[in-house]
């Protein structure tokens, strides 16, 4: 059934206000009077609604769902800024597997500038995408995602997580290949846990360094070299594997 | 360091015959005398190689590396034909993931309808990409792309693996989540297994008999919906994970 998220808190009757959201309900899906579909409110639950008129577009809340998707603990991928539009990549397929923030922040090797005002307009977008996918793969709560303009602002937040896992292409090359199982099978649910990756070019000893000292802990992801963007749907499916399945 | 792959046996001196690895090691890397790659023959084994003559596209072997990336299993990833350009993507991917196949087919509720002639010339550009991704990811094989005309001739490869594991959507929505893990947890090393996905529209009720009555195991990969593409990378993450890393 379709699934769409509205801000606010879940009182029923419910009148959609969100132009976008308006669009796809009665445009694009043609919803009409008793037709019925899912709202996540801001508290995360699952609701199933039906219309009572779709002119005013109008729902009334018939039960809660009890569909709970979201990863037992709250996973945040960081990325230096990679080139072209691999965010907007990473945007849909963090969101399908389970992340809570997206967050992305000038890296030392990062090759793109981006100044305040395409930062605001590429949040704006990569949010969009979020909301798309979190809406298609079903889950309880749009990730959050955040471009930092300076790095001193990303590394002022670091002392808000409970773990902080770099991922190291040097660990893999080293043939350092159980950090990561011991670090996520020691979790306990609730926590923060915030992954770092760098741009293309990886991080740099200085912020490796800098990351190491606010209680970062490098970790390898498999003996093979990926991609900037692939590594951080390895690091989402690790969790998920390891706190999920197992 | 820079990596290639050489079609035949590791023989010193070799020169180079593939024309776009030519290119891309004088034209691109501007290899000359002296420099040195790694180069990767039929038998997966690195060797580290040295330029003796540019103009020739001569190396000479120098030494075998330990280096050794492949998954301790042989993972073929097949899906049923997708739309627009999603082989592309998981040629891409699933080579960084390391996957040992790909193979896709026409799925019962597959949209697309490719004739024998468009499979040709798509073999040929996903194969350009697997190579590509694999020298990227320094992987010791590339893996090998198949694209069925029939569905029957899929179903007539399904006897030659050792594990088939059919991703179905379904198990995750009933709260099956043990499977993946109990399956790939109880591999030997060696052992070849066949990851099927759907289409965009899943796989058919019919198609799932099918592969079941060949010895397939219906297996979830976790709680949240993904998309065609993403179905496989987190297969071959979870490869990674339970038989690389733990």
């Amino acid at each position: 059934m379709q699934q769409y998220f509205v801000k606010g808190e879940a009182i029923s009757p419910v009148t959609i206000e969100d132009k976008d959201t308006i669009k796809h309900m009665f445009q694009v899906m043609r919803l009409a009077k008793g037709d019925q579909v899912v709202l996540v409110f801001d508290d995360g639950v699952k609701r199933l609604a039906r219309v009572v008129n779709e002119a005013e577009y109008c729902f009334e809340l018939l039960e809660d769902l009890p569909d709970q998707v979201e990863l037992p603990v709250e996973v945040t991928i960081a990325c230096g800024f990679p080139k072209g539009d691999k965010l907007e990549f990473l945007a849909q397929k963090t969101t399908e597997l389970g992340a809570s923030q997206l967050w992305a922040f000038p890296a030392d090797w990062s090759v793109v500038k981006w100044d305040s005002k395409k930062l605001v307009k590429k949040v704006e977008k990569l949010q969009k995408i979020a909301l798309g996918a979190a809406e298609q793969s079903k889950r309880n709560r749009v990730p959050e995602v955040t471009l930092f303009t300076h790095q001193a602002d990303f590394l002022a937040t670091l002392d808000s997580f409970d773990r902080i896992l770099i991922a190291y292409e040097e660990s893999a090359k080293e043939g350092e290949r159980s950090a990561l199982v011991e670090v996520l099978s020691s979790l306990s649910n609730g926590e923060k846990i915030l992954f770092i990756f760098g741009p293309e070019g990886g991080l740099s000893p200085d912020e490796v360094a800098q990351f190491e000292r606010k209680g970062g802990r490098k970790v390898g992801l498999g003996p093979r070299i990926m991609r900037a963007e692939t590594a951080p749907l390895y690091a989402l499916t690790s969790v998920s594997i390891l706190r999920e399945l197992m």
